[in-house]
């Protein structure tokens, strides 16, 4: 059995060898922990069939049901009647039911064994075989002779308990069926959290019947009703996946106060509105933690996960400076800072969940020695921040790095990791407490267009760190498999690709968008926080997402694999000539590219503030194109001209239209390279 | 007034001229009755706001709460708050209630003013609202200022009062959600009729609470519960539309065999099976009408429409003549013929479906002068056999010519009339018994993936033919105007174009299908009934539907357009240098695919079979390109080389993996061409 076996470790090492040659590397991700291929495959045809043996768990019919139809999808076949015929194509077993839905840490292996007959399937409970499932899926490939899977044996589990995906309805409300396919999308990846920021300053999204002027007045008639939460609740649970609430406390509560101005720190009337000046809540008056007692216990029994978040970041305390009621009770209560007051206020509010069974988790600013130890820290200030509490014996979980709205490249969150540097001081007991980590999608700049495409696939990144061994760590093969990954994506329903060409078509207000589109592919959002930054004035999140900035990819594909290409080109000593033409092809189709898109970019007022990225992309081909002339003639480029173009190549670089174009890099060093001599 | 306002005849003859230097005409579709375009725009931001008068009804609130969400979705804007702002965007008034929500023949005319500083639209019931917001969503355009709508005066009514689109869910089954969308643009287009044809051998698609066998042994668990047909009913009522349901009897019935074997007229057990021999219902029996008396009685309650289509097409006699039982029957009742045992068999239906108050519809076949004339005939035959059924004092709507099966091009649609040729001899009276026509998907290659593409945007051009004054019938303009369309349909969540890269990608086993699309897109499926004259032995249901064949549009923009270029070019005698470019940067791009292509075909089974394609649409491109040199170099080719060329191409148009390259034409008349002298 061990000769035929190639283990994945020696795959990846060889993956440019293998590749055309024989067979391809697996398409998994995240990538197991243990993967043996073995030698042949299984056919996937018509008569697939699966059998489920061991525990009758209904979980894992609805699993099974669910796999059949994914699976009918990704093959175009219709499957019927495929349960229990003899012998299975593929044999589903479960050891035992599960403890608890929603006790973190439960058992969530597999093992998948597939030969050239069959497949069998098995785990201690329901998650291992929702898991094993999605992997089952990935393997199916398009062969010369059919679908198959190859011959594999695979033995897989998570590295951390908490692998979860933060979305923040709270700024722009994201509809119920957009949720649902992202749900799909996370158990995909085998993400096990969703983490629901239900409310923040501009939207209060859940129902209350005990308050219901919270969303009624607080949500611009945009919110989830408690039926909706339930179905989604029971959605995700179908698929392994926790929802935790979290209602963002004292702060980012502006929301609240439209219904109920009596919880703030500042006395007067609250509207959503831009233009609503901006407080707190009262963490001094009773009658705010009478409402938390009620509401929380509400919502306690609303969401059954056993965790329940309170936010608790960024506490503006100027508002609690600015009230002589509150400066009073600090004062008769030996209060003596404002962390201090924040402090007093989450240690009522952990009492208040621990009366209803729930551990307290916020963000790093709630730690403080006198909270019990039983929270959860989520960090969004680092790995040092996160450590420190483990040390201090506090759980916590990583989201610095992870941060979705920062238009970051995928290999760049995949380099993060929640046990990195800072971890290797801790003890074995202290590390148990890093629980794992959570992709945020913050939402200022999201919609139900666009929110796909900045969740995926770049959280399939993050989700292979936080699930698979710390070693897997090639970028290069990454991006292989998440490019692969992305398109079995679209099968779920997600429009993180499809949702392109609809909005360029409105901006261009035609469907003639080729030209706007090979310029879409070029670019990508500033970064970080760029375009809040270059906000005037209070941020109207009122405002259309229909500008180019809001369609285009985080992450361009075309400019990462042009520099590849480039790169390649260069490596080869300019001797790669088949390398030379595909750029030379690139580049032409770019300096011709704005004579085209110029008259439509004139017909909209949506498009006229991208026409300088359409004339620099221009530029770049020309300047590439001339590069490479010289190169070819191995004629060194005039200094003059050289320096020129380095200065137009550098101004290129500027945001424009909160756009980045991505491909100057190569062609600046195709410039520098004309200058003679070898390359380094 | 007068003179500031230009009819959209004139608007429409000129289209050539206006289109590029003035106003851009109108993408309306379908072109309404009466349109007088104003000076000026009416802006559309975020101040939009609608307010409704007259009589209130509930459907009217829904329907502009939908166009609001529409209208936020198409613009990228949020719009909340927009309901009874003084002064509002858009008034609209309805005059009174809708007498029956399914009263053939309602009024359905609306009025629509769009001035520069707002607008009204007012229809003396609820579907003249529902037919004016679709329009005026169709007015919405993306200008150099922002959105707008141009000033305007459309006066509009429908010209037949049945516009109507059936979908065979029998033959395959279509999920509930892909019959809304659907609904969805059956309403943008203002048709009015979504005609189920519920069962056929191959399914049973309706639960019956009554013969629960019908749908759990006829359907491979594929069906609809009752509860999913009210719903859908609801939501095709919400948009103006109609449900009437088809049961085919006594033939397509084998679904119904398979629990109730009874029915049949050939003795035996059946299974939903491509190998199951065929029958037709006994027409004889006395259990048969007591069973079809209770299945009518039920589905009459569940589907309120007064029709009620009880198919008839297509009964083979021989299962008749094969049953002595029959035969005995027939000479004992003086029934002469098979044709005179299916009248007796409407009469009894007929009969049945009177107790019900249900009008009777059927194809041709039924119509025979003892059936009332109250009935419907819709005729698959043709306009001579509709205009017949009309004098003989019978109602009729036509489907011949509007089969969307048959994959042809939206333009031969467009040219089928119901009223056209035959109707001429009719008196007033009996043209009035024409009430309109239904396009027909006919389910036999069709599946949730592709059935939209089988749809739209062709059934917007018999939608027009059904709305539309006789008079529109400029094929060019109709063109212009279901490109627009097309891509606006996309917003309801139609996949006919977003559909085709997922089905690619999964063909080819990778998200590198470029030239896998420039294949797709100059393909068309074979037309009429050569895909089913292909199979051989039994037809099976159950193949997958994931060739190319299912994937590409049954009509080529790219071939079309293609086609158009090349005429532009040739009719200035050689002279349009740009319009010679632009062919040969395609012709290029053709030359070089099969290069690109080859290995992605080789390494998928789904996908080898399109390799002689592939190679034949390299040759046309190589071929197109030395046939303009040619003619550049003014220099008669020689004869030889064109009669090869020409043999070359003509074999290229012969079906292969049932497609046919739609581009082999053009590039044939430029190599006659190349023999010299002048175009014609």
């Amino acid at each position: 059995m061990r000769t035929e076996l190639l283990t994945i470790s020696l795959l990846l090492s060889l993956s440019h060898v293998v590749t055309a040659e024989t067979l391809p590397p697996l398409n998994l991700m995240p990538m197991p922990a243990n993967v043996q291929l073995g030698t042949g495959q299984l056919a996937i045809d018509q008569s697939f069939s699966v059998a489920i043996s061991g525990y009758r768990d209904a979980m894992v019919d609805k699993a099974v049901q669910r796999f059949i139809g994914q699976l009918s999808k990704q093959t175009g076949m219709l499957l019927v009647e495929t349960l229990q015929k003899k012998p299975p194509t593929l044999s589903v077993k479960v050891e035992r039911g599960r403890s608890s839905s929603e006790r973190l840490g439960e058992d969530e292996s597999y093992q998948l064994q597939v030969t050239t007959s069959s497949a069998t399937l098995s785990a201690p409970n329901a998650l291992g075989i929702f898991h094993g499932l999605q992997t089952f899926l990935q393997l199916v490939e398009t062969g010369a002779n059919g679908f198959y899977v190859p011959a594999v044996a695979i033995n897989d589990e998570p590295r951390f308990a908490w692998r979860g995906l933060l979305i923040d309805v709270g700024r722009h409300y994201i509809p119920v069926d957009v949720l649902k396919r992202n749900i799909d999308g996370m158990a995909a990846v085998k993400l096990n959290v969703l983490h629901l920021h239900l409310s923040d300053d501009q939207g209060f999204r859940v129902e209350s019947k005990r308050y219901p002027k919270l969303q009624e007045m607080g949500s611009d008639g945009l919110y989830y009703t408690q039926a909706e939460i339930r179905d989604l609740i029971a959605y995700a649970g179908d698929r392994g996946i926790r929802i935790m609430p979290e209602f963002d406390m004292p702060a980012h509560s502006l929301s609240w106060f439209v219904g109920y101005p009596e919880l703030a720190s500042t006395p007067g009337t609250y509207k959503i509105d831009p233009a609503t000046p901006y407080t707190v809540m009262d963490p001094t008056k009773d009658g705010t933690y009478k409402f938390l007692a009620k509401f929380i216990g509400e919502m306690a029994k609303l969401f059954p996960d056993p965790y329940f978040h309170i936010g608790g970041d960024e506490v503006d305390g100027k508002f609690w400076n600015d009230n002589p009621k509150i400066q009073e009770f600090m004062h008769a209560h030996g209060i003596k800072s404002n962390q201090d007051l924040q402090a007093y206020f989450n240690q009522k509010l952990e009492r208040i969940l621990s009366k209803h069974h729930k551990i307290m988790v916020g963000w790093d600013e709630i730690l403080r020695p006198d909270l019990p130890k039983t929270i959860v820290i989520q960090s969004w200030r680092g790995q040092e921040s996160l450590a420190g509490a483990a040390q201090q014996g506090y759980s916590g979980i990583l989201s610095f790095g992870y941060y979705l709205d920062l238009m970051w490249p995928a290999s760049r969150h995949y380099g993060v990791d929640p046990m990195a540097d800072k971890a290797a001081v801790l003890g074995p007991e202290e590390r148990k407490r890093i629980l794992g980590g959570e992709a945020c999608m913050w939402g200022e700049w999201i919609s139900p267009e666009n929110i796909d495409s900045r969740i995926w696939p770049r959280t399939a990144a993050i989700a292979e760190r936080l699930w698979s061994p710390q070693t897997i760590q090639d970028v290069g093969a990454m991006y292989g498999r998440l490019s692969d990954l992305s398109r079995r994506l679209e099968w779920l329903g997600l429009t993180h690709r499809s949702h392109e060409a609809p909005m360029l078509e409105c901006m261009a207000g035609t469907d003639d968008i080729g030209a706007l589109r090979t310029l879409a592919n070029v670019v990508e959002p500033v970064k970080d926080y760029a375009r809040m930054g270059a906000v005037t004035g209070n941020w109207n999140f009122r405002a259309p997402l229909n500008h180019l900035v809001d369609a285009v990819n985080p992450e361009s594909e075309t400019g990462r694999k042009f520099g590849d290409l480039v790169q390649q080109y260069i490596d080869s000593r300019y001797q790669d000539h088949e390398a030379e033409q595909s750029i030379r092809a690139i580049l032409t189709s770019w300096r011709d590219n704005d004579t085209k898109l110029e008259p439509i970019l004139g017909r909209s007022f949506l498009l006229s503030e991208v026409a300088p990225l359409s004339q620099e992309l221009s530029m770049v081909g020309t300047t590439g194109l001339s590069a490479l002339d010289y190169l070819d003639r191995s004629q060194a480029s005039p200094q003059d001209w050289r320096m020129q173009r380095i200065l137009e190549l550098d101004a290129a670089k500027a945001p424009k239209a909160m756009l980045l174009l991505t491909v100057t890099e190569p062609v600046k060093q195709l410039v520098e390279l004309s200058a003679g001599g070898q390359p380094q």
